[in-house]
Formats: structure tokens, sequence, C-alpha cells
């Protein structure tokens, strides 16, 4: 096991908040963004978490994110409108998208916000969450870098292009899917490679496009049940890029490796009014009675619990708030030196 | 191979309004169902094609179905609105609700139809076909009659719950996606279990949850790539019936099997008017780059092609509309024995 440290949520975000500050972003927009990103750590996701501040902060210093942007919301329809993020961090932008999705919804019973000329948001949950908890279900979509190979090809065209949506219910945890479209993330097959271990068959191809099992020869990931996830990523590349003209996953920068050109970042942001349909509170009942019927069902050998999509997030969260968030050796080493370098000590 | 016969999609649509009308459907109807379900014959998912004609005769002579039904539409706001398809074949109805959902988007920009009290509609991609006509992006969800495991569990819970998207672009064929969110279609465990060929191991579970490879003794088939097929099964169960309180997976009557009771369905119809983004031609050009870039990617080892979602079956729709649809024998004879039970001869 890697030596890791274990900080609170609280002086996280302090941190990240005075990063974010200290490399001149709007105060409001820097505390956002630490909560966003602090929020991946509370619920286990830490590759989307505050070790982010570093590449953010660098980014910002090169001036390929704009610390004061000028937000310009369209609404185009009385469900539908475009926010121009003015390449601002990913998070306040998207923040800005999805309040505006839930004003449309709470008008016109949906509410859809493309976002154009932004960036990398973090983990799409923490929108669609605010949605939940806004009375309506919440559905986020963002391509990225390409990662993922198409179906049939060898070359990497598709981001892993995440779809989250959360869904209230009386009873917490509530539905929370959030999940790339390639079979996994590429991280994944990273640290099998870091750790010696071979993969299965169907993660990853070579750089002939012939799958793997050696994570070392590991050139890019496969979508998920190959047709399939092709489609649904591409449906998602499609939902975040064209209907405001950004670049799709082949043209988009890669953000740790391409130190000249901003991003050009399109997400989809959708909310729907649940209070459309029928009383909040009897559509969360009939959550209840879902997820309670699913819960009880007969378990497959071995297992001990059916889970609801987010209920382990939920329950990390649970435990890190109380126990704080732990950072790995290696990002703490790298927050550390940014901390060094921005004079905001790490508080760990 | 299998003896078929080759019918021409005109004559088999002329059988099937005829069937419907004799069963005392309005002939607008019967005209729309014969019509959705031989498209699906068209585009090679003869699943979802003219052999329904039987069932749903079927179960319109026990009135398990309505022959009359008494469509009834609210629009709740101006982007949603609900159908009450008041126990309708789920053709007319969908295509109702589709049409609801156009009209809807080209006034708030996004359309959302929530359909109740309808019947199996089909396959999805004709709605969602129909909509990229009129110019919008269309998502059709639906759930069924279960056949699929949740993730960690061995009894059959979540219907194999399709969601299809159709994108319109300069040249055909369009994007369009439309698949169940199980890693296959229980049909292709029964045919391997009729061939008596093996199945993968990720396909299906046997009684007690563990995964088979001999066909004949899967029981449930299995969400597509685990954890994230039932995440996405699951939103569609609740997009398809929380809105509109109608049944989920578990409680839905099996068509097939139950001839007692009444299904009562809901769907999920979305349109998106792409004019509420960009001019609908720009857009159209934007698709077109996207999937010319992407077919002009290397291809992975014995490939010949990178196909778009929907293509293969616009390409067969090409070839069955020239040389007519092949009806299998089984179907061929379930067909002749309805025509004759009704005084409608099956044209072959």
């Amino acid at each position: 096991m890697q030596q890791q440290v274990l900080v609170s949520a609280h002086r996280l975000q302090e941190f990240g908040q005075a990063v974010f500050e200290k490399v001149g972003v709007f105060p409001q927009h820097a505390r956002q963004t630490a909560e966003i990103l602090v929020d991946a750590n509370l619920r286990g996701i830490d590759t989307h978490g505050i070790y982010l501040s570093s590449l953010y902060a660098r980014r910002l210093q090169k001036k390929l994110f704009n610390p004061e942007p000028d937000f310009h919301f369209e609404k185009r329809r009385a469900g539908v409108g475009v926010l121009d993020a003015d390449f601002s961090l990913g998070q306040p932008a998207t923040l800005e998208a999805t309040r505006q999705a839930v004003k449309l919804a709470k008008d016109a019973g949906v509410g859809i916000v493309a976002v154009k000329n932004s960036n990398h948001f973090g983990a799409a949950a923490y929108y669609a969450n605010y949605m939940a908890e806004q009375g309506c279900i919440g559905l986020v979509m963002c391509d990225g870098e390409c990662d993922v190979i198409p179906f049939g090809g060898k070359e990497k065209f598709l981001g892993t292009n995440p779809i989250c949506c959360s869904v209230p219910s009386g009873e917490k945890p509530w539905f929370c899917m959030d999940m790339a479209t390639s079979e996994v993330a590429f991280g994944k097959v990273r640290a099998a490679a870091e750790a010696g271990k071979t993969i299965p068959a169907n993660w990853a191809v070579d750089r002939d496009g012939n799958p793997v099992t050696d994570a070392t020869q590991a050139y890019a990931v496969v979508p998920m049940s190959g047709a399939k996830g092709y489609a649904l990523g591409l449906m998602i590349e499609i939902f975040s890029s064209r209907l405001t003209a950004m670049p799709y996953g082949a043209q988009i920068i890669r953000k740790f490796d391409d130190w000249e050109n901003k991003s050009f970042m399109g997400h989809f942001i959708q909310a729907i009014d649940i209070e459309a349909f029928c009383p909040l509170n009897e559509f969360k009942k009939g959550m209840d009675e879902l997820i309670e019927d699913l819960k009880s069902q007969p378990k497959a050998p071995g297992i001990e619990e059916i889970l609801i999509p987010g209920e382990p997030e939920w329950r990390t969260k649970v435990t890190r708030e109380k126990q704080g968030c732990p950072i790995r050796k290696e990002d703490l080493d790298l927050l550390r030196r940014l901390g060094v370098d921005l004079g905001v000590p790490f508080p760990a």
C-alpha cells in the first residue's frame, strides 16, 4: 500500500480556494471550484479531486484558463439556453449552467443548457446532485480528450465521455449514475501497469488495435460492451460538441500535455422539473418503493448486498466527512510543491 | 439455414393493416402500427417486425389492448406533457407522443412527453428517426417486462430497457443508436440454445445467479458491462415508469405469457429542436465533419470499415426495399395461421 495521509475536507477546501485566489481567480469561483473538487474526494473519486488544483493552477498561470471570465448566458427558448464560459475554470461555468438549467426547468418543465468555451469540470455528479436537490432529475454529459477507440478502429478518437444522472428519492442515498462510457478509465490500466498486473482482454488495445492483457502494452481503452458503448460515447460527443460547434474528442487538446493551447470544451446540462409530472413527494415515494424492492432482491453467490448506483460514493462521503480524505503520497508531493510555489502551505 | 421467403414491405404492410382492422383497430392506427412494424423488418430488426402482429391481434381479441383508444394529451408546461394512451397499441400512442414532443420542442426548444397506459411500441428507432426528420435530436426510452438481473442480484428485475437516439446529418445514414442495456437480448441466448451453441460467460446467469456458457441453462441476462449497464437500465426504468407511476420491470406483465391482465407501460420521449442552438444546416455540416473524420480513422486488424451507429440497419433497409423482407419459416407459419383465423391471407 502507498503511504497516504488523511486531511479534513474543510482544510482541503481552504487550500484549494487559496490556491485559486493566488493565481487570480474570482474569490467566488475559487470557492466553488475547491468545493466541487473536494466533493469528489469525499465521494472517493480522487481522480477528480483536489490534486487537480495543481493542473488548474498551472494552466491559469499560463493564461490557458481565464481567471476572471465574463460568462454570457443566452436564453434561446423557454427551455433552452447557451452559456459561453469565456474559458473559465469548468467548475464555476458548469455550476452556472446548472443553475440556469434548473431555472429553465422550473418554468418550462425541462431545461437544457449547452456550455461552450469551457474547461474540464471535474466530476459530473456534483452538478447532477445539485439539480436533484432542487427537485429535478439532473442529466450531465461531457466529452473529453480522446482515449477511446471507435468500434472497429484502432486509433483514439472518443473521450471517455461520462454520462451522469441523479434522481431524488425520499430516503438517501439517491440514485446517482456517473460513469465513463469506456469499458474502464485509462487510469485503471495505468495502475495495473504500475503494479505489474495483467488486465482483462476486453479493457484495452495496443498500438496495432489488438486486445492486450499486458497493461504496459495498452495504448487505448475500448468502449464499454463494444458497439453499444461506442454508440453511447458518440452520442455524448454529439451532445457535448455539435450543438455549439466545439471541438470533439480527436480535436480536444490534452490538458496534461499541451501547454500552448486553450481548451474549447463543451458540456450538456439538462434538468427535468419533476413537479411538471407529479407532486415531488409522490415521485419520491415511488422512487423509495422501487429502491426498496430492488435492494430486497435475492443476491448472487458471494454478494452481500445489492447497491443503488451512487450508494458506494454516498457511504464513502459519510465516512470521509468524519475521518478526512486520504491523499496519496504522490499527490501529497504534488500539492505540497504547489503550496510552496504559491505561498499557500498544504495542510499536511 | 432456416427456410425463409422474401415478401415486399408493401405487402407486409397491407397484411398488417388488414389484420389490425379486422380486430377492430381504428384504420389510421392499424396503418401506423403496420408501417412501424414493417419498418423494423426493413431495417433488419425482425424481432420487432411484422411477426408481432400475431401477438398484438391476439391481445386485441382478448380486449387486453384497446382497439379504439381515446388518447388524452395534457400539456403541463411549455416543454413537457403527458399522454394517456388508454391501453392503445403502443405504436400509434408513441407516434402521437412523438408528434407532441416535436411540437413542444419547436416552441420551447426541448419537448418531453411521458406516455402512460401504453403497450409494447416495437422498435424505438422509428420514433427517434421521425424526430430527426423534423430537425430534432430524438431520444426514446422504454422499460419492459423483466429479463435482466440487477448488478449483484440473481433474480430478473429490470427490462432489457432500450435507449434510442437519432441525430440528423447532411449525408445519410444518420446517427441512430438503438440498443438494449442488457449485454445481449434474451433472443440471442435462446437462439444459441436452439442451435446447441455455447454463449460467452458474460451474457447470462443460471437460476442460482452463476454465469453460464451452456445456453440451455441460462435463466436471465446480465446488464451490459456490469454495474454500468445496471445503472443505465435503472435510469431508463425510472424515466419510463416513475414520472407517471407506471409499473416497473418486475411488476410488468409478460405479454407473451399473461393472457389475463392488461399492460400498463410507460415510455419517455424527448425532442430537442436543433434550431434552438444553431442553424440546422450548420449543425448537419458539423455532423458530416465528425462522421467523415470517424469513418476515415485507421481500422482494427480484420476490420474493413468503421460504421456509424444505425448504418448497418440503413444498408439493410436499402437492400430490403428492393429485394423484400425475409420472413423466417416459423414466423411464416404463425402469420399464415393468423391470416386464416382472420380471413386475411398472408401474402406468401
